[in-house]
């Protein structure tokens, strides 16, 4: 069973920069891609920025949809966020076809995403910079988490398909939220 | 010796979300801060948005000087990155309090930090969304790295002062740049 994550302790999932998949809907079809072009723009509510190549599905559904779901894997789910990566969602049902399932969303039509350890159901709420940078910027209505999971690892890409997997944990005195 | 980096490497230094340095320079005064809320918008030539809250000296100095230098710090440097972000740069020379050095950029007045294994020198190029959102969109000029760091590994910020170090590196082959 997912559970609640506060909305002011979002930043904390985004900050570090994971691979994250993108989930849309449009017209009752979901659609799902990868995406590692993201940061949080503001704490509570918590709002993200996100690139969307106009290549991509997922595009035009953020654009006309105005909505989506951001899920997060754990580095257990890379091979499957690759191949999310991998194939288009035009002549496929992505879901199936890379073994990932659904969970209808709360808040959004757009479906969250099971097997990942965080879903963030999302809005989109500026769109002046998606005609020169393919720029959206979201807000995050509710926050899932999968207490199951504990203490997951993210991953981060470096390009080329070489991902970094989250290391040690270091804490230092910082007056930064 | 620091050394060129091609612009079309830059990415894979961004991309992975890693803590950095925001460096500036106005009316002749460099002034440093730690950031977190950055992502790539486009390959090349490469373009970061980031986020600088208007409460920092650095917003204004982005602001008005329209140029800075990102510059990307291994974990060795976790403590004085933290110490970064920690104190105000109206009060005191940040780079001596810290124990940082500095070396002019080429193509702008804000200066490198020495003890980064990257460096990349950037200006702004769109400011539609700094008044909403303190949100700039820059464009990375010159990059450099120092090859005297070998295998550098970055932290990412978690909140409140809890850090993920880079850990193994995995390889997938995936179609994505």
């Amino acid at each position: 069973m997912l559970k609640d994550l506060p909305l002011s302790e979002v930043y904390c999932l985004i900050e570090p920069g994971p691979v994250v998949m993108l989930s849309t809907s449009r017209n009752g079809r979901p659609n799902l891609m990868t995406m590692s072009w993201h940061m949080m723009v503001e704490f509570e509510p918590p709002m993200i920025a996100c690139v969307v190549s106009s290549g991509n599905d997922s595009f035009e559904a953020l654009r006309i949809a105005k909505e989506c779901v951001i899920a997060i894997p754990d580095v257990k789910l890379a091979e499957k966020v690759v191949a999310v990566g991998n194939c288009h969602g035009r002549d496929l049902d992505k879901f199936a076809a890379v073994g990932l399932s659904t969970i209808p969303g709360e808040r959004v039509l757009a479906p969250l995403i099971s097997e990942c350890f965080a879903n963030l159901e999302c809005k989109v709420v500026d769109t002046r910079l998606v005609n020169k940078f393919n720029l959206f910027v979201v807000e995050v209505l509710k926050a899932w988490i999968d207490p199951a999971q504990k203490s997951p690892r993210t991953i981060h890409h470096r390009g080329y398909g070489t991902f970094i997997v989250d290391g040690e944990t270091i804490e230092l005195k910082s007056k930064m939220r």
